[in-house]
């Protein structure tokens, strides 16, 4: 290889370049101990390998294996995750005590090949979103050190800005895994409830915890995510979710943000054009951009420190609390002990009061793919903090607080630095599940944007272009040519039913397609010619679940039908056609080439 | 018609023959009321319709409707539901309130036709499973005047045993739906969670209530469910479940039922004995039964009176709880106070608990179509209630109190009278949205043992066999019109796939039939004429599961489709056409009406 080791930037990609081309784990070891201190901040960690500790770990890995999709890469891991032979503290010397043996999302990841390089930092019992309640000190932010690192995943979000490991595990109940990858320039990835399995975890709210994953890159959050997520039948919370590898991200998404009225910036004027730059980017990049009064979500989230779930975090330390309140920060101490005065009858009243508001949320995430917000209303500083320990920690998780409760998975972006200098970055939102398809417009927009890697100083490289997965055997290949592409009303019969855009692609050149009467919607009859003349028609290829099909197919009105398509290399593809008795007298669009030349065409005369 | 209405079975079917011919819901009304006055127990009803009323409803229904399901059919709602215009007591004369709208649910059975006749009597606050805790008196159980009526639906299951209405509307938070059907011999249908809105209802535990109906046939009861479940947004509670037609009842189903070591009949060794003779019946009927230790589900059963709901009864009545106890029954008081001192910390760690007992029971419900236990354990007589309020309470529930708490679906039906005739029964459960499938099973298991309708003396009726089951929700009809139809070569790509034949058909009469060339497999192509011209094509209707319909699909090859076939009623049905372009050379053999003839005479060539 060419670039020397102390140059590489630590995604994924290079190191297994690098490893690809003889450099060996032992090397990357090194060289991240050599990283760590030459930063010099001694609060990132808690706890660390030895030097020696690493040797072995890489020289066990024995000889390189593509099979394992992480082999070689060091991650770190915040101190409320269980590694085997470290001890696990949650930031509170008293709660400490020595884990024998990994957690499981960690056991998963060392299977895959990565090595564990020690315990990171964290708000105490990861109860704050700013990063400095820690008796173990306050891990300097990597691009600013006025301002907070954000927590409470705090030092595994600093040592992946600096570019030490590739990747940091972190939590995220309320924003924890989100709100320090805003401030530090990074990608924070919260997995939907229950992907990743939550045991050998410290509970913040065991209903709402996930572990989280901080990365330089979308493509690397994402792959270490599928590398992580499996059910475990020994965690209660733990659910068989997909983890898809990384689709083509769908080309006209619906994406809903809060509107102008409800956005919230404490002031901060700079943010507010930041978001709008970033939706401008979105929908330049064909996204459909709705705006919503955002009341409902604000209202969840005002729910998760004001109301029933506190009671969560005293359930998980309640011996301390009870018998050794002085060793509990006392700023945690205030904020949890707010549980000591409700009863069972105010947390049942709670979860009403929460079924009322998710009904309330769930049309405006009905009618979108995703939600995008900005990840934090505006940057707290260090000095902030220290006047006011509760008001700014509380400010930080605005568009946070609510995405647990509702049972969303997030992708916290960066955007590339504001008019300021300072970290831009937003968060795409969507129901659990729906992981791989907020990775894949995540990917896009920094595809767009190119950010700097954290405090790297390195740009987002040029990525390859993932190709879609290939159609797996539970899949079916269906051509639609109308009202069922992406963005078109009929669209969602696809995506509801958990259909995957694979790509674009024309019909062989002998089909014809025709505005049918009647709608809306509006629809085409595609019909291939009789005489072996015709036109290249466009068409959209997605992956239906086969076992979706029937319930498909029960919708589609006369004279549609699904049969076989031949497109443009000359392939059979399942897909939409029309019976010729049902054209009478349509219009033959053919020489538009598609339905949507023939909407714009439709649109254009009615301006 | 010749039975006279005194002699009439109160069943739908039975009714809605009546109905056809010539008799009026006015006279129905008035034979409700003298079978009513006829049973002699004023502790029934705690509101009961006027005469006049009545007369007004059944006048207001205007001609005979045969789209309105439950035309003219009297029914009873226990009276924590509102009925407009009747007052609304839950069993508590200070919680009354009048109702000035229907609860969603009585909207929906009224919309379908029906008359509520009045609100019956319950354990006030459904908080019971005996019927004796009301200051409204107690109903008289109708088979055995020894024995509690059950509850908290008391006058619900009693009216209907009575046979006075085909059916009445309960609740089931911990088994009311269930515990007073097998203490009257009738059937007690209790929906998934969410299928039936909670709109209108005096809520027991909100995250564990459901409306439930009581019937004398399965058939009737499933009718009712199907007529009043839909989704209501105004209900934070409600879910969008299916609501199916009745399917054929699998073949084979595995039934799951608690192993001799772990059945409970507090020394009722009849009972004991009856219970396996039902699972002998099933066998004999095909079901595979398997035995397993109950003990996650009695661990989960322990938990609703035990455990942190008990504080959803107590947020119920919180104001009356605190302000006027005084005005709650002492034994409905002395429970629901044991709220009190519960924390939220203890509410959090009782749905942690559940949490890990749903995974007990999960590897247990998933091996299974669908378990079965006894309905109760061993009867309870008035007496002993009078001796011990408590125990033989909770001894009733040990076969119901698991099943709302796992978010199970459930169906008692009686199974005909024990060696010493009381009434023997069992319930089948199944998860969520299995409500049609233990519906079949339970039809199956009553035409089996043909047990008596209630109280009524009246045998269950000789079913008709429904010619074929109707087409299910999760099924679609298939036309087919060549080499898939019964004993031609392909057939098997169907009867693989669980698909049943439905009946034969013809097209209406403007379609064409060619013989494609290829094959063999030799194979039609079926298409709507252009012209309007054309004959009508001999088909065969087959139910197909959706689920197989996307495997079905790959296998179809070009030119042949999946469009909307026009039979000769005029309904539309999926089916197999033809491309026009794919045609070519093929030869027209309309004339011939169908494929077989076709076939014939190519045979009688070759001969």
């Amino acid at each position: 290889m060419t670039t020397p080791l102390s140059d590489l930037p630590f995604t994924l990609a290079a190191l297994r370049d690098a490893y690809a081309s003889g450099v060996t784990p032992a090397e990357v070891m090194t060289e991240v101990l050599a990283r760590l201190e030459a930063v010099r901040d001694p609060a990132i960690f808690i706890h660390l390998a030895s030097a020696e500790d690493l040797a072995a770990e890489a020289a066990a890995l024995g000889a390189f294996d593509p099979d394992r999709p992480l082999w070689g890469i060091p991650f770190a891991v915040k101190d409320n995750i269980d590694v085997a032979g470290m001890p696990t503290t949650a930031a509170c010397p008293d709660y400490a005590y020595a884990a024998d043996s990994d957690a499981f999302v960690v056991a998963r990841l060392r299977a895959a090949g990565a090595i564990p390089v020690g315990k990171t930092n964290l708000d105490q019992f990861a109860t704050g979103l700013v990063g400095v309640r820690s008796p173990y000190g306050v891990p300097r932010n990597a691009l600013d050190a006025d301002i907070v690192p954000g927590g409470s995943s705090s030092g595994s979000a600093v040592v992946v800005a600096h570019g030490i490991v590739p990747f940091a595990l972190g939590t995220d109940t309320a924003g924890s895994g989100r709100v320090p990858a805003a401030l530090n320039g990074i990608v924070g990835l919260k997995p939907s409830l229950g992907a990743l399995s939550a045991s050998g975890v410290v509970p913040a709210c065991r209903t709402l915890d996930t572990i989280s994953i901080f990365a330089l890159t979308v493509m690397d959050a994402h792959d270490v995510f599928r590398a992580a997520a499996a059910f475990d039948p020994a965690d209660a919370y733990s659910r068989p979710l997909p983890a898809a590898p990384m689709p083509a991200p769908s080309p006209a998404p619906r994406i809903t943000a809060p509107d102008a009225a409800s956005l919230i910036f404490f002031g901060d004027d700079v943010q507010a054009a930041d978001f709008e730059a970033t939706l401008t980017t979105l929908a330049e990049g064909g996204a459909r951009i709705d705006r919503v009064d955002f009341k409902p979500f604000y209202d969840v989230a005002q729910m998760l420190y004001d109301g029933a779930w506190i009671a969560e975090r005293y359930a998980a330390i309640e011996d301390m609390m009870r018998d050794r309140p002085d060793a509990v920060h006392p700023v945690t101490r205030a904020i949890i002990a707010k549980a000591e005065g409700q009863s069972a009858v105010d947390a049942f009243n709670g979860f009403y009061r929460l079924a009322d508001l998710r009904r309330a949320c769930a049309p405006i995430l009905d009618a979108a793919d995703m939600l995008c917000v900005p990840t934090i209303p505006r940057f707290a500083t260090c000095a902030e903090l220290e006047a006011d320990p509760v008001a700014p920690n509380s400010n930080l998780g605005t568009y946070t607080n609510f995405v647990n409760l509702l049972d969303l998975c997030a992708l916290a972006v960066p955007t590339g630095p504001r008019s300021d200098s300072r970290p831009g970055g937003v968060t795409l939102i969507a129901p659990a599940g729906e992981d791989a398809a907020i990775a894949a417009q995540g990917l896009r927009l920094t595809e767009a944007r190119r950010p700097m890697l954290g405090a790297t100083g390195i740009e987002t490289p040029d990525l390859p272009n993932p190709e879609p997965a290939p159609l797996s055997g539970s899949e079916m290949t269906l051509a639609v040519c109308g009202a069922h592409m992406s963005g078109l009303p009929l669209n969602q019969e696809l995506t509801s039913r958990g259909a995957r855009f694979l790509k674009t692609a024309k019909t062989a050149p002998n089909y014809a397609l025709y505005a049918l009467p009647g709608g809306p919607p509006h629809r085409p009859g595609l019909c291939r010619s009789e005489d072996g003349n015709g036109a290249s028609i466009a068409l959209e290829l997605w992956a239906l679940p086969k076992s979706a099909v029937g319930d498909f197919m029960a919708g589609i009105p006369s004279p549609l039908v699904i049969g076989n398509v031949e497109i443009e290399d000359g392939l059979l593809v399942k897909g939409f056609l029309c019976e010729t008795s049902g054209l009478g007298s349509a219009e033959n669009i053919s020489a538009l080439g598609g339905w949507r030349s023939y909407l714009d065409g439709q649109t254009a005369l009615t301006l």
